[in-house]
């Protein structure tokens, strides 16, 4: 991919970095290096590293650009807030042209910002004026997430060969206003860099706000863990956040898309409150977002795919999900009830299992006969095994059933977030099966109906893609926590059958036959 | 000990068996033999068995035949349905001399019952006349219980060289009334003489009332397993029946004075319908019952314990009948709601759980991915453990926690007897608390007061011989049920954890990383 340098930069001696100037040509060979770094090569064949925000990212494919004309039968104008199921711009219902004056989040108005570009794509037929979007795309950096056929799996995204991590970890008590507001700070250090930077809760929660709108129409954005004000400084609570917190940051790292967004690497290179602040406003002013992003998916070397098979894979998927979240949320019920037993009546009942059995024992020792030390002694010992079975069991659950449930939480978030983005298929599909209609009234040509098929053909692969990212972490994390759950489950039996002979088994032995 | 025969009998060849003659007076040299024989001696210096209802033991201590004076002054008169807590003869409040008409269970009124021979003892030295009790002992066999010095322990009672046992087994239907009415009949066999006899629950009722009359006052007489008039030819129910029923004789077995008493061995000896009704029309008259019973026990070479002794052993032995009652309830109580527990919403959550893992794993087949049969397979045989844990859990109480729960219900039952025992001694201790004023107002004499405190002592002895026997008993008892529940408990861990690792876990391990 070639690119143009937007600024100069002076490559560091020694840091394998590239030296460029503003408006030089590179090209890309590595965008995957994260931490807000890429590699390039300049026309000299000199490779190296380049800030990522210094150059531009310019290969947004045509076709997806001509996204509608100015005739009023928009095609995709579907994609309201009822077919999108949680989208809360209305744009598609807005009369085309309007202007509301806002700095819409929404690419759809961008034809009013004042983006000279418009791009005529080779494509299109229409002699129609074109409202031109996305035009601000030579300004931002816009990467094209490749699908491409992975084999019997069908469609999946390119994955990058260094697989982005990141820890984090080291809560801290930050305070501002002069010590009058108090907040925690999580180190998050990512793997590539292995420079850690602090985030506050809601610089995460900014960060989701922002996935959201950039790609809540193709891929499922998990919420974070729940907000909460009261006892947020507690040590508890502040640990299950960080954990949480890494799942997601996990999730997101493992994304091929996610993770390589500009947004996602400026969270994770924070270097001073200047550039996050000017980092942010640019985020906040990226218009490829909600179903603009899939302009920037480009399914490589693949068919076009028929209504039909569109539709029965969008069919397939959303069977699937709902499915699963049926399971997941089942799973959840009865393992957020097997908690419960396990750490509050059951670990009692042991309890009073085991002081009853040492009350008989005082009771026994009382007795003034002579000759039972052992057994009262032994009964002392069950007692107490039943007491530490009592706790035993009191904390298994966040030995093991905490990962699956966890594990199972951030599921059900995932799955969550699929009705949304079925839901942009489905109101997808039902205007491609409309257009005969429209192109037999003239309202469209055959050209801009093909081009919806396109569109459609792009946003299934975008889906199986997705799916297929779904599926194999699914796959992972499913065999991993089940893997960890039974393993700690062995242990924990392996561990009360230990308690259990070693102490008042054998003590019981002990007294024989009387 | 001498005794006289009462009937002929003839030796069968071959059998150990000594032929004796109406009116001869032989030696018992061994009265432990069982099953409805003793050894005797006859004069010729001739050994061998003779049938226990051929011959008549007389050597009631004399002592203990003065009962009461004449004089209104019933020493003993506190031994009313309220002191002793239970017993529902109102013998005591009667009038002296009066008779009701009826022959009554208690021996009190035996005087007119038209026995001549009345028993003056040695140390009566009283002028009043006698109110003669225990004289039909001449008609009756009537065995002396010795207590004696058992070392560390204290008083124990004479225990028998061979511990008589019995197998209770092998319920059978049977009907009566040409098939309109029908029953259970349970197989008891003793150990003594492997000779089998049947009997029907009403029988073993019929022993318990008989052997609570006689003997409730010294010896605890547990209750036998609840009635049911519902369902009780459910197979559930009578074999439950049968294992409490053999419980029961079991205890009754091992007491030295229950499993030598003439009713016990009448029902252990069933020979046929004539002999079985005989003897119990003979056991119903037996007229030393109640507080009788004292008066055939002898503590052989112990000196007579004084006033404050007494007093205090009853006291201590209260005390822990009391505590060990509330201990053993305690545990019944939570042991109760563990069983409902383990049987009821605790293996339903394993099977849930379960069935959630086989669900998500069917889920997980329909998704269209490939490659995740090992995945889905391990999840299924996650689920299929959690489901043989489910049914391990729910089957585990009938394995160790029965036991455990059976011997407390045992325990319970026979600790609730010990308030009635304890109540007739705390009678007795403040009749003879009472007797100096009554010597000094002329009610009683000195040698009637002294005779009081002997008895006093007597029944101390004896409640002392209980104690020791119920000690032994429920050291040998709690020790071996402990370890059962203990061991079965280890079993049931190392069951669980091997189900755990031999499929599921084994499975994930299979699966690999993705």
């Amino acid at each position: 991919v070639t690119t143009r340098v937007l600024y100069d930069f002076t490559a560091e001696p020694g840091n394998n970095e590239l030296s460029v100037r503003e408006g030089e040509t590179i090209t890309i060979t590595n965008q995957n290096i994260g931490g807000g770094w890429i590699e390039a090569k300049n026309s000299r064949g000199e490779v190296g590293l380049v800030p990522e925000d210094y150059i531009e990212v310019w290969s947004v494919k045509c076709s997806f650009l001509m996204l509608f004309t100015s005739n009023g039968n928009d095609p995709w104008a579907v994609f309201d807030s009822n077919a999108s199921g949680g989208f809360s711009n209305n744009w598609a219902a807005q009369p085309e042209g309007t202007e509301t004056g806002e700095t819409s989040s929404s690419a759809w108005h961008s034809g009013g910002h004042g983006h000279p570009q418009a791009y005529q794509g080779p494509g299109n037929n229409s002699n129609k004026p074109m409202v031109l979007i996305a035009i601000s795309f030579y300004m931002m950096r816009v990467r094209i997430y490749t699908v491409f056929q992975g084999g019997e799996a069908g469609p999946v995204w390119a994955y990058p060969d260094y697989q982005l991590d990141c820890v984090v970890a080291d809560p801290k008590k930050g305070t501002k206003m002069y010590g009058l507001k108090s907040y925690i700070e999580y180190q998050v250090t990512p793997t590539t860099t292995n420079k850690p930077v602090n985030h506050r809760y809601k610089h995460f929660d900014w960060l989701y706000e922002r996935l959201l709108d950039k790609y809540g129409s193709a891929i499922p954005i998990p919420c974070l863990p729940d907000k909460q004000v009261t006892g947020r400084f507690e040590e508890e609570f502040i640990k299950m956040r960080m954990e949480r917190l890494q799942g997601w940051m996990t999730r997101m790292c493992r994304h091929p898309v996610v993770s390589s967004s500009e947004v996602f690497q400026l969270f994770l290179s924070y270097k001073d409150e200047k550039d996050w602040k000017m980092g942010k406003r640019k985020a906040e002013k990226d218009e490829t977002v909600e179903v603009m992003i899939f302009s920037t998916i480009e399914p490589e070397g693949l068919p076009d795919l028929d209504l039909i098979e569109v539709e029965q894979k969008c069919e397939q998927f959303n069977r699937f999900t709902r499915a699963m979240d049926d399971g997941v949320k089942d799973l959840l019920t009865i393992g957020n009830e097997h908690w419960k037993r396990c750490t509050g009546p059951l670990p009692k009942e042991y309890q009073r299992i085991g002081k009853a059995f040492q009350n008989l024992s005082s009771v026994f020792n009382s007795s003034g006969y002579e000759g039972e030390a052992t057994l009262t002694d032994a009964l002392t010992a069950a007692g107490k095994t039943y007491e530490d079975i009592a706790q035993m069991v009191a904390e298994q659950p966040k030995k093991d059933l905490h990962f699956l449930m966890e594990t199972n939480n951030e599921y059900k978030g995932l799955l969550g977030c699929f009705p949304d983005t079925i839901g942009v298929h489905k109101a997808a599909i039902e205007k491609v099966k409309e257009a005969d209609k429209l192109v037999a009234t003239g309202k469209i040509t055959t050209s801009e109906k093909i081009t919806m098929s396109k569109r459609a053909s792009t946003m299934s692969y975008a889906l199986q893609a997705e799916m297929n990212h779904f599926h194999s972490n699914r796959i992972y994390d499913y065999n991993r926590v089940m893997q960890q759950y039974l393993e700690q489950q062995g242990k924990f039996y392996e561990m009360v059958k230990c308690g259990n002979n070693s102490k008042s088994s054998r003590a019981f032995h002990n007294v024989g036959r009387c």
